[in-house]
Order: structure tokens, then C-alpha cells, then sequence
């Protein structure tokens, strides 16, 4: 299987040069690869004081239509971030969106940074989805320096994490730690793709990356620009099962509450 | 605070020479650091077919005594390996040694490797100890490649994880990216020594290590004997935590049943 992992500089609430920037990236290479991964909140720009609102887009919108035909039109999933405009107030979400199904899962960051506490919901579900015969579980930053996230959608058979990231200096080595350690504890995929460039008065790490099952490293970018082709070996997922398994072998499972929905199995924070 | 990896070799069965070489380390080393690590059931060797009970130690015998009053004369502790015989059976355990208390704290290995699980019991408790201002407590090979295992002593407020590791080619590259990640997931330190060698049918890894409580590699061994000196700067544990701190901002508890005991506070497995 081939994925992009799609390295780009944002610009604080440009959404119209945000989404330019992921579209063109689908017309040059959606129809090499299976899927794209774009960084956290891609669309619009970080969430900020005094402007939430602002750069919040309705998952019904215009925005998210065009990604979901560009989806159509190349064959290509993408997962890609953005500040989800929703009833009861403003969420730093990720989108998977599937060419069969359009959005086919929503995931609103679990874990969030001090600065953004203030201004976006917490999201209170993990969950994932079945497509093309992989499971698949998103993550947004924060959350994956936490291997509860990683272990709730491990649990859940997830075979690759997609995350969105928005890692900034000085804390690229430890997303790269944390992200290879997903991969190895949960013995699946692990697909990262950092925001580089400036924006929100931070410079961001880049250093996407890709794990394997078995906890090596696939793939790791530099801090420039880029959208990066990697391949993924899914016999390896199968393989690094064989001599052990960890989620039969562990013994202490996470305090979660089964939440179920018409996409697939998920979790609810309790 | 100085610690010492003591990564040496083992012989199965052959308690004298095991018990000697864990004696002449304390003599050379006991006086110029406060706590040495050993591998992982370094007194007795690896359980194997045939070879349990006659491997076994009581905690109450000759063999632990020698090592207590060697803790005593040095001042200096230790974390040492054996198979532990109990009255309902042999466990893999790991013993914390103190000059203060003797055996301060005794752990049972939770996760089993699948070779072992038809010759030793299953430990059932996580806990720690306070010793000279710092919680410790203590994990055994397998054990930390469940985020889970060092997430439950994490909870406890573990500022130093102790490793006896017994890892073998060709794992070697596995638990160090786990232990780092233990590390930085928990914002402790964690120092592992593991075995080297030839044993049991088995080549043992080396590579013993310590990281920091920011994730950082402090110290990594080769593959050869060695019993190495470590610093740890334990001002780090403040620094860590001081922009986030993991135990704070987790959204996912583990399902674990709290039961302290008079050496410290302890989950018990459900």
C-alpha cells in the first residue's frame, strides 16, 4: 500500500490557500497513492484568541465537499485536521474521507495541548473504521504522548494510526519516540505528518515519519516542505504478530466504555 | 545520583557463581554509587524445563542474606533477579535491596514470556517503594513492552524504574525503544540492565541503558560484560513535568484495583 504523507506549511485562518495547498496535493499525487495524511487542523490554521470561530468550517460546508469529489476524482483517501464548526461549540478535529463514503470517520482530539484548553472542546470518543480491509484510527498531536491513545485504538484492531500533527520546536524527538512506540506497543502502522513552516508564533518540526508493526522506522522526513511517498508492507503486519502478540499477552486493560456507531467499534472517555 | 548497570553474563543453575559475581560487583562498585541493577533472575538463572524448583531460591535464605549484608556493608542498593520459591510455586521476581529495610520491595513478573508460562507463577501486583526521597519501582523484561505495566507504576509517582532484563537477539532494538518510551511516557527515569551472553539456548542482547525523564538516552552499553557507572540528575524529574505533565493531562485510566501494602502503595491485576 502507498500513502503521502503531506509535510506543508499553514496559514493561520487562510482557509482558501490551506485547502488550495491539500487539493493541489491530491491532483499531483492521489493518483499514486491509496491515501494522504495532512497535519493537524490543516485547514484552518491553528485556533488562537479571538479566533475560533473564524476559522471554524462546518463538516457540510463547501471546503470539506470539494476534498470529499477530489477524493472521488483520484481514487485517493486522505486524512487531514481542521477546527470542526459543530452545535455545541468549536472542536480541533481530523477527517478520514473515503472515496466510497466521503467522511467515513470523525475524530476530535482527546488530548489537548495547555494553550488550546481554552478555546476547543475536548473530544470524549475514539473510534475507527474498516476500509479496504484495514482498520483504521486517527490521532491528532498531543494525543500520541499518550499510549493510552494509541493502546484504545489498538484495542480496537486498529492496523494503522493516522495522525495529524502540529509538532512544534523543541519537542520533535519526542513525537518521533512516541510515535515509533505506538507502532511497536500496538504492533501496526503508525503514519505522521507534521506541519513545518511558521504559524501561531511557532516554527514547526516537520520530521513526519512512518512506523512499522514492528517498530522500526519506515520513513523519516526533514523539517522542509514536501509531500513524501511511502510505501507499507501489510504482510509485516501479520508478521510481527506471529511470535508474540501484545494485546492477547497484556494484562491490565484501559478504563473505557464500548461506544459503537454506525462507522465502527469505538470507545467513550469516561 | 550515581547509579550502576551491572550488565553480565549468567549460568543457569550455577547459584554460587551467580551470587559471587553479583558479590564481587557490589565490592568493586557498591562504595562509589547508591543503587546497582542487575539482569533479570541473575542469581538463578533462567527457569527451563526440568530446571524450576532446583533453580528456585527462598527469600528468607542464605543467598538473599549474603546480598542484604553486602547491601549493608557498602550502603548501597540493589535490584536483583531470581526464581523465587514460594509456598504455592516459583515466580520470576525481582528484589529491591536496601541497606535500610533488606528487602524493601519484592515484585513478581506480570507478563510472562510464552516460554515460561508453564514453569513459573504469574505476578498479580504492581507497587512501589520510597527510598531516600525517591519512589521506585521495579519491571522484569517482558513486562516493559506493555506501556501498561510502567503506566501502573507511573501512577504510583515512580521517579526511577528499575529493569532487570533478560532480552535476547534479536530484541535488542525492542526494549530500547520501549524503555525510552516508558521513560518520556511516564517522565521518570528508567535504568535497565540487561544480560549478556550465551544462556538457556539463548544470546543475550546487551545493551543496557538509562534514559532520562525527558526521554533522552543518558547512557547505552554494548553487547559485552560491563558493569557501567550512570548519573542521574534528578532535578530532570522537575523539569519534565514543568510544561505538561502526562500523569495530569491522561484521559484514560487503566482498570486496576489499588492495594497498597506496608512497603508502599500497589495495584492489584484484575
Amino acid at each position: 500500500m502507498q500513502i503521502a504523507l503531506a509535510q506543508l506549511p499553514g496559514i493561520e485562518g487562510n482557509i482558501e490557500a490551506n485547502l488550495d495547498a491539500a487539493l493541489s496535493t491530491l491532483e499531483r499525487h492521489g493518483d499514486q497513492v491509496s491515501l494522504v495524511v495532512f497535519p493537524e487542523t490543516h485547514l484552518s490554521g491553528f485556533a488562537e484568541q479571538d479566533h475560533v470561530d473564524d476559522r471554524a468550517l462546518a463538516l457540510d460546508g463547501p471546503e470539506v465537499a470539494r476534498l470529499i469529489q477530489a477524493s472521488r476524482d483520484h481514487d485517493c483517501a486522505l486524512a487531514i485536521g481542521l477546527l470542526e464548526r459543530a452545535a455545541d461549540g468549536v472542536y480541533n478535529t481530523t477527517l478520514l474521507i473515503t472515496p466510497e463514503d466521503g467522511i467515513a470517520l470523525t475524530y476530535r482530539k482527546t488530548h489537548l495541548w495547555p494553550d488550546e484548553r481554552e478555546l476547543v472542546g475536548l473530544g470524549q470518543r475514539i473510534g475507527v473504521t474498516r476500509w479496504r480491509g484495514l482498520t483504521l484510527g486517527l490521532m491528532i498531536c498531543y494525543d500520541i504522548e499518550f499510549p493510552e491513545t494509541a493502546r484504545a485504538l489498538g484495542a480496537l484492531g486498529t492496523d494503522l494510526m493516522l495522525v495529524t500533527n502540529g509538532n512544534m520546536d523543541p519537542y520533535g524527538p519526542v513525537h518521533a519516540r512516541a510515535a515509533q512506540a505506538r507502532a511497536q506497543d500496538n504492533q501496526c502502522f503508525v503514519a505522521m505528518a507534521n506541519r513545518c513552516g511558521e504559524g501561531a508564533g511557532l516554527t514547526f518540526a516537520g520530521h513526519s515519519a512512518a512506523y512499522s508493526p514492528l517498530g522500526e522506522t519506515l520513513f523519516e522526513a526533514d523539517r522542509d516542505a514536501g509531500v513524501h511517498l511511502v510505501s507499507l508492507d501489510l504482510e509485516l503486519l501479520n508478521r510481527a504478530r506471529r511470535d508474540y502478540d501484545y494485546l492477547a499477552d497484556r494484562r491490565v486493560s484501559l478504563d473505557l466504555q464500548r461506544d459503537d456507531d454506525s462507522r465502527g467499534p469505538g470507545f467513550r472517555l469516561i
